[in-house]
């Protein structure tokens, strides 16, 4: 059997304390937090674009990663090669699970019955690998952006050839997904939005999204497929503008077409800042709404515009988004997978463990930093001080659709109210968020 | 009878070949277009608040302007100055509305009872000048933001007194707005949003800002008020977030609670780009959405991050969106504000003339351009061709929900579809859109 | 001889009121615009990169466009096809010149020999093709940033021998645009700048560019290249931070080493608007550094954050970048570069086409409306007014450093001076523009 | 004497382990790190401006603070009570610097007499003040960007009389800062820049600026002041955009007029990322340009374009900043200013102590954390390998200039070259630098 990682050791918890790189410094896989094991918690995914389909190309250089499985050859041979690296990364780094686009693991070939035939044949080879390895499948998706014939988008697309064409991946993906156990389904509409709304019909482009995404939920139930669906918001690139820009964006579209309780959000912290939010504030948004899913912890660039996909390393940040997501009870079918891309001039093969560990052990000081934040319960204390009022019997009789403005204003005047402003405390909030995290 | 702008003449039509600045060069009132009077598809509207409580102050620096009725003096009487100079300057602009916040007209005082008495007397003084003037109210509302104790917010804020002092000055603004004829109420939650979520419960928030809203469209209802109800969408600034954060996200909100037939979007060319949309953007969305109603024209920087609120002069982009708002049908109750302030070097007193003069100006050659646009129809002949695919039988049965993800996987196998892109052709309808703006 | 684009004809100056697309309607070459025809002030180019090296790839999915001569094959014979095409295409669009990179006429190979050949042969094609065509070099550079080698940078690499090679690179380039009569020479550091400063040595970087520099400066002397050297300035992308961020900076950096005679900047209107700045800005600013030297005309996408280099087709920006370029007498060797790419959507061979035909079209209509504007003069004399004070005695002493802060201080008290501001009138003079601009 | 902050006490450190919010946790004034006190390590300063001469208004509202201090009176008294104030919080914080601009201590009054007079009799006042408490001055500045006088610039005025009005600030407040034993004087050009291209001399206005900070220059040597002064960048706000843009632009203003020995540069947070940079970027590019002087240590809100101008907390990138100072030998006569607001909704008194407590903490403990780093070693082993090609007596050769492109192509031809690239192991630095900063 190949080995594409020899130089690499499987890689443990070691503690604080261990000089080792190629080793966890905080993700300790069993240890208990709030009752549940960091694993539990966490489950993390490594993603199979990026790490194994992607050879350090970018807009103005070609790949520097010069990676065995993708120089040319038979597809399919070098389709199993990804395969085994790829596996043999994930046990190597032992990380629980791991995410697929149907094209990532298995050649297009040249018409729709070599994709069926090749794809068909490649999870055969997952389903073993999984068997073999024991990591499991976190979820799997459909990647209807890249192919030319997706270049005007794909459910969104001006021709229904294509939304047919998209909707015979996403029907294998799900099945796949289904079949492989996979916990989730996502979907990322990579070019469902517009180059120029000069050629382009916004509402009926829309609707179209509606009808797709109404038979992706159709079709769930019809197979009996028990995990979520994720839609994973972004706001452009590649396109100008995406329809699924934001969290905020995503509830509406799903209200619009009664989808609220079929759909939840994959969040990316990159596409996050790219609309103009931070990672904290998409993730407190879609749990306030009720669609939060799961997690996409790759980050951009403060200074670069686009999606740069580096690996978490804002400890302060994610530090906050566990706090959220513990408060909300934790993740349900979702988990956290790192849709990250090496720097185009880390070119060892052991970079690819540097991110990952790093990434790991990241999110897994955050979940660590988080837990203390709300046992130490300041900030929960805090907010409920702030909000008592609304817990009295007029605040109560207002939220219960009991008043109206002439009863307000009835109330208002009788009682010539006049209500002051109390410090907000940012800054002491700030604080004390700071001296958890920094001890 | 005191005059302030004795130097400027009434403002003119005297076409293109006119080489006088305080003149129209395009906006010619009654001029046809596509069977209706300019006036009545523009519907403009000069503001209250930038133009004449607005002294030329920013962050970093004192007011430049000098404005006589905004000096020390007798709060009511200055209002009364204030108004004459407001209903002088729209009569000599010849603008049709105006558009006033309640403590704009009138001070606040320094209790509850103060606003109600000083409001009433200052609508009192806005019905007499308007019955003199012929100047009419496209819309008014209440500013539940600058004043101290709406720090934390009006609606949403932590504590119910603010709520009930806010729903007493919407019930005012509300009644004073039906009894001055105006055409719209407009919403704009400066402060509804956040500064930290650290100490803010969104969902709270959430539901506090859908009772408010709740409260309004009943208010609406019961005192007969037969105007669009608005709600101003922008994503920041004074808040690190707003709820209303753009049009998409104000549609997921009123679906949320039920909302959606009962409220309309006042959209301003500056929020769209801060919230990183364009202006063309946000109406072409809104319209889509089924929620346009009315507009604040005034644009940004876009080397800047903040509301700039200057004059629209980007009559390309200006045509593009009348030429959306022309294919909707064209404005309801909705008009054209002008919410704009002067550059703070602007300080003549016939600056503020020719701010005005360029928006209406460009905002009528927009609208002249559009109106070509529309006539010459290659832009809906594009669209139409590219997209007929979805009329026919296969398209059609799609999106009437006659398919599933399987019987579209059936019919693509069985007709080895291999579709094929076909060009947007962006590029040759930016010329042709460019040959109709320079002919 | 092999014909790719068969089905366009030679595009032609055929007015305003022609409804051809494939002709011009502003550009006509021999029209004599304040004493210079259009094609002498203009002096378009058209690249070699986007048009012929390009296939429509981007980050997220495969080429659209299928060019015959991007085609799996022989290197020199696909070559050789695409340089039949590159002048075909500009022979038939009538556009004077022409740029290119190294690599992109010539392939790598698989050695430095290779390099040399292969790029010393193609040297010959492109020399023979210009003799048939008339079609002329604007200007030459080398790709060193797209090669694995260069991933760190080429000039600014760690590696002293990755140096090397880009000075041989640029020595093969200098002297292949000195043999075929090229008018510029152009740098582009794609990869000279930083992805972390954790392993960054920004000082030592820096020296290394200088040194660079003037080994280039001096290759011009040595070979009597009598063209100008241009810097393209651009502040990221690909990566985090690049050296030459814009103009202002560009122009440090040449102070630093002595070199603010040697070099000129050649400004792209996109990374103007990366760079935080407007098109117009960088022009006025590289003036009034006397930095100036040519134009990538290509725009950028106001909602995206990354290159878009699409067609330039804001008239109303181009009207007062040409504005400044006349003012200040005009481009020298500079010229007008279309570094533009199509939308990847624009998969239609014709699409090459409508993109330069509207860029051209847009420049004309730019440089007619700019030659306005300098006509009236209306903007100049209000400037000229403005600053009048600075011609009294006063003004003078002041500016030819006759004065202190204690002499100011002292004139300042026995004048009891309070000077006043007065209006920028920018409103005003915003309008007058627009009237040039729509007649 | 009056008391205004009679709530807080004495702000002493406590340590990691108390659990008192109004007090030090990290901030050890005379703990020794690499041989220096914190004290002399950080230098802290707080600022007069926003802590004392604000009281909360924002563009959408007003103050919310309520300062005794503000309130309306006389305006001398007033001034005395302000200094009362601010003396009183800077002895109760413990910080042994502050900061003024000329009209935050003293009332501008109706004419240049009243600034002078009013000017000279709180100077008084503060020197008693200083020598009453121990606190020292950072560094003093003029405000000439307030008044109306300035609304088009200072020193780049169209108006040679207002230059000579700013002249005249100048003058006053350097003398009054060599005066009060000032370490510093810095000079922010908050309104030198433009508004708008098109009524702007780009050239002649660098130039006056150029002849104003000659003379203080040589005012410098006049008067034997002898601190550092300092030039405060920033890209734009309140202007579209500032001719201080960042430090590479300073850079190059400063070698146009010869002025690079003669000034440094004041760096600002907020700054920095508002001119599409990181803090770290800008305390690293002005160290490799020898411009380094002093910091303002507030920050921004990544989704805000303006100036928050918040107390800094992301000790990561604190942690690097002062990784660059300490390897660069540490601040000189510079020092660590907070020029932080509260947020507005921050209204208590001991708000202001909770912010300034939270930036000298997160600022002591990056202080230990780049201290570790250093210690530590890793990064600088990092750089030195991997430059380490320059050290050898070809690189050496390239650098000393014994090279040319030709002589550096024979050597790539002659030894068939084929260099490499390297891994720049970004992932790896991040994970060691986090595991300093978290253990």
């Amino acid at each position: 059997m190949s080995t594409y990682f020899s130089q690499v050791p499987s890689i443990k918890y070691e503690g604080v304390d261990s000089d080792k790189p190629l080793a966890f410094h905080h993700y300790n896989p069993n240890q208990v937090i709030l009752g549940k094991s960091m694993q539990e918690h966490l489950r993390f995914a490594a993603c199979y674009w990026h790490n194994f389909c992607w050879d350090g190309a970018d807009v103005f250089g070609q790949g520097t990663f010069g990676r065995p499985w993708l120089q040319p050859g038979d597809a399919m041979e070098r389709a199993k090669q990804k395969a085994d690296a790829a596996f043999e990364f994930y046990s190597k780094l032992n990380i629980p699970y791991y995410c697929f686009h149907d094209i990532d693991v298995a050649p297009e070939g040249d018409s729709l019955n070599d994709y069926i035939n090749n794809f068909s044949a490649m999870v055969d080879v997952l389903e073993q690998k999984q068997t073999e390895t024991g990591v499991k499948l976190l979820w799997g998706t459909a990647n209807v952006f890249s192919h030319p014939r997706y270049a005007a988008g794909a459910a969104s697309n001006p021709n229904p050839e294509v939304f047919t064409y998209a909707a015979t991946q996403v029907f294998h993906a799900m099945n796949a997904t289904k079949r492989l156990g996979g916990a989730n389904y996502v979907l990322w509409g990579g070019r469902e939005g517009y180059e120029s709304l000069l050629n382009t019909d916004l509402k009926h482009e829309r609707e179209q999204l509606g009808r797709f995404f109404t038979m992706v939920a159709e079709h769930k139930q019809k197979i009996g497929f028990t995990g979520d669906l994720l839609i994973e918001p972004k706001p452009q690139e590649p396109t100008k503008h995406q329809y699924d820009y934001d969290s905020a964006t995503v509830y509406g579209f799903l209200k619009q077409f009664g989808l609220e309780n079929e759909f939840k959000v994959n969040i990316e912290a990159n596409h996050a800042t790219l609309a103009g939010h931070s990672f904290h504030h998409e993730i407190a948004t879609a749990i306030s709404l009720g669609i939060f899913g799961s997690i996409d912890a790759n980050r951009g660039d403060a200074q670069n515009g686009w999606d740069t996909d580096q690996f978490p390393n804002d400890v302060a940040e994610l530090t906050l988004v566990m706090y959220e997501i513990l408060k909300a009870g934790g993740f349900g079918s979702g988990g956290l997978n790192f849709d990250c891309k090496l720097r185009r001039q880390s070119s060892d093969p052991a970079d690819l463990f540097h991110g990952h560990i790093g990434g790991m052990d990241h999110m897994a000081l955050a979940l660590k930093k988080a837990a203390a934040i709300l046992e130490s319960d300041f900030l929960k204390a805090k907010v409920d001080a702030r909000y008592a009022g609304w817990n009295s019997d007029f605040g109560g009789a207002i939220m219960q659709g009991e008043h109206s403005l002439e009863s307000l204003t009835k109330h208002a005047i009788s009682n010539a109210i006049s209500p002051e402003h109390k410090s907000g405390q940012q800054e002491l909030l700030e604080n004390q968020v700071n001296r958890i995290l920094f001890g």
